[in-house]
């Protein structure tokens, strides 16, 4: 008998009968003999109807107050979750994030958990009662309500897991688990039995979109095996835990890519040390997320650099470009928008040097030209074309057979 | 400059728009040169479509639970008002119970409460902000969130005035004042420009349904001058307030009336001392209230007794003392439905030993046959047909000549 820790997504809880469906997954666990804390999120909708509602009243609402609305979404269905498990005869109870001594730091929208006291939990679990908690939630040690920003509910349910020593860390959402690829577009794509936490860390942040980044980091700070599961078919998910216990033989696990991206060059800068920091500091400051980097300097000792940012974002990081021109020192910018960036990841990369070269070499025999290219050691990016984007996943799909079921070792 | 404690009902809140016209009241008189507290209820429709939600799971939610998904709807109505004076340039924050240091006792769906330490409250309206209370809501010692039961906004905004030692506290509802009788009923009804602690008590108690009695008592405990007036018109309402800072003339301030009444007469018990103690602590432990009651003895030293319930609960009145007949030791029970109550209030009755009679006669002189007579100091009681109810308070409302101003004094 164990701890184990489900957490249950917006859709997973959308409605009364979701709700009711989700408290016979979590019955069926509890039956198994394992003590049982369930974080959820917001029914379904109901974030969307509270920003709504302060829409109507602000185009700038302060953040306080926001998390202060929002923050009640979870709080209805932790009650009625709780009320579904006590109609079904099973003890249960609630708890709201502060309740549940989640401690956050001191900023609303985006906190980071900064340390979880589990007594009252932990005293309800040894009551024998099913503890249910709300997801994207904390409080501050000025006793405000926080968020965890986007993912929050994903990083509750591990952060808890963590704290409450728990064998494992079930995220229950619509998907049946992580894919080779997506398999809206690529035919092939097949489930993962597993993956690495660094190999899911990578797929998180191309978009796979399945699991927040920040809740895949912590899983791994503190070694808690997650799977990320159906919460509608009752079948298997993936596994995402230390490389260690997995199958090495696959070399790429998977690929992830994305859209709207946009290439910016800043040309003609001079050729100093600060020159790339007093860039991208600039940019950082301003909340603007860069991607892809290349730097390369030309005969005259200018440099040019090249990156890659949300195609949403274009404006803003050349309005930004723009006001620090005197400071920044460039001759001129240029972009290239219509672009897409297209990875494919993987532990076994380590210790496969040739990896990347396969990748340029297929997608160059197709007439795929690359723009950029960036690697890290399970990882290796390129950005192409938005229109060659499907053809390159589902070659590299092909290429690296990620459709082959791999035996278990 | 002094702390004026504001509440505005579920009506008052009960959408954006009137959200945004409670904004403008408090800001008018936050602009008087006042520090303000603002206690708002859950909109409009919210508790009831909360309501229905849990409908949808179970019969019999656990009272915890339903306090719990019930909170969730001052939440919201608290971090929009917060966000509305925000908006219009005023500085506000919000709080919940536990947030505004609102303690009661650890029991659900009905808690009272205990204590309040108000020093968060104090430091931000030192800090110049608009504070926002969410009413109807506490913690108990436990950190279990607990809600006051019905019309639990009165009582918090009551019992923070009395924490915060404020100058007065303005109840904003959906009428405009107390009045001398109900005006849907009596064409010649008056806003009455002040009432006491205790006639207010007396109406309250007996329907009129303005005002919380347990807000009431606390007021009265604690001093705090009450002001119930329109949150849709700009006009002066119904101070209540001590008896020795009012008009005196006035013998008979007001007429309440409620039907859905029933007798319940419990005939041929045995004239003992625990007789009467025993029937009604056998009612009370199963929650019912009873209203007036009289005792007749008659000349075999056998005892009568008859009371008055609403006639919603007659049946389980009814079940109850035939479950525990054995005990009470009864010859048999009857009832006659159709009933109403009028009373007149007044705290002038006190020095006026004729006002009962003259009510009596009022009624004798209609035609009107009273079945029960209740008589406290400050107001009279009787128990008509329910068909009589409405001519017997409005020939009341003229022969205590109701309808007349009242010079200031």
């Amino acid at each position: 008998m164990g701890i184990i820790v489900q957490k249950f997504g917006g859709t997973s809880v959308g409605t009364v009968e979701r709700i009711l469906n989700v408290a016979n997954r979590v019955i069926q666990e509890k039956e198994n003999g394992n003590q049982l804390v369930v974080v959820v999120s917001a029914m379904g909708k109901s974030t969307d109807q509270l920003v709504g509602l302060a829409g109507q009243i602000t185009e700038r609402p302060s953040k306080r107050e926001m998390d202060m609305l929002l923050t009640t979404g979870e709080q209805v269905t932790i009650s009625l979750l709780a009320m579904a498990l006590q109609e079904k005869g099973h003890d249960a109870i609630s708890f709201t994030g502060w309740q549940a001594g989640i401690q956050t730091e001191a900023r609303h929208g985006n906190a980071r958990i900064t340390n979880i006291n589990p007594d009252a939990i932990k005293k309800e679990l040894c009551a024998g009662k099913i503890v249910i908690v709300a997801g994207f939630q904390g409080f501050s040690d000025v006793q405000q309500i926080t968020t965890l920003g986007r993912g929050g509910s994903d990083t509750t349910a591990v952060a808890l897991a963590a704290a409450l020593n728990a064998d494992k860390c079930d995220i229950y959402t619509d998907v049946t688990g992580v894919y080779t690829t997506d398999p809206r577009y690529v035919k092939g794509a097949r489930k993962l039995e597993a993956i690495s936490y660094d190999e899911m860390l990578e797929l998180a942040n191309l978009g796979a979109g399945v699991l927040h980044p920040r809740a895949v980091e912590f899983a791994k700070n503190y070694s808690i095996p997650l799977e990320v599961r159906s919460s509608m078919e009752n079948e298997r998910g993936t596994i995402i835990e230390e490389e260690t216990n997995m199958e090495q033989n696959l070399v790429v696990r998977g690929i992830a890519f994305e859209d709207q991206v946009t290439r910016v060059s800043v040309l003609g800068l001079r050729n100093e040390l600060t020159t790339l920091s007093t860039i991208f500091s600039t940019l950082a400051k301003q909340g603007l997320n860069v991607d892809i980097i290349i730097q390369s300097t030309t005969s005259d000792n200018k440099t040019s650099i090249s990156f890659s940012v949300k195609t949403g974002d274009l404006e803003d990081t050349i309005s930004i470009l723009e006001q620090h021109k005197s400071v920044l020192n460039y001759e001129k910018i240029e972009f290239e928008s219509g672009l897409a960036k297209v990875s494919i990841v993987g532990s076994g990369m380590v210790s496969n040097p040739g990896v990347a070269a396969e990748m340029f070499e297929v997608l160059a025999n197709e007439g795929i030209e690359i723009k950029m290219v960036s690697t890290s050691e399970i990882k290796v990016s390129t950005v192409l074309s938005a229109e060659d984007m499907v053809t390159a996943v589902d070659i590299l799909h092909s290429a690296f057979e990620l459709s082959k079921e791999v035996a278990k070792v």
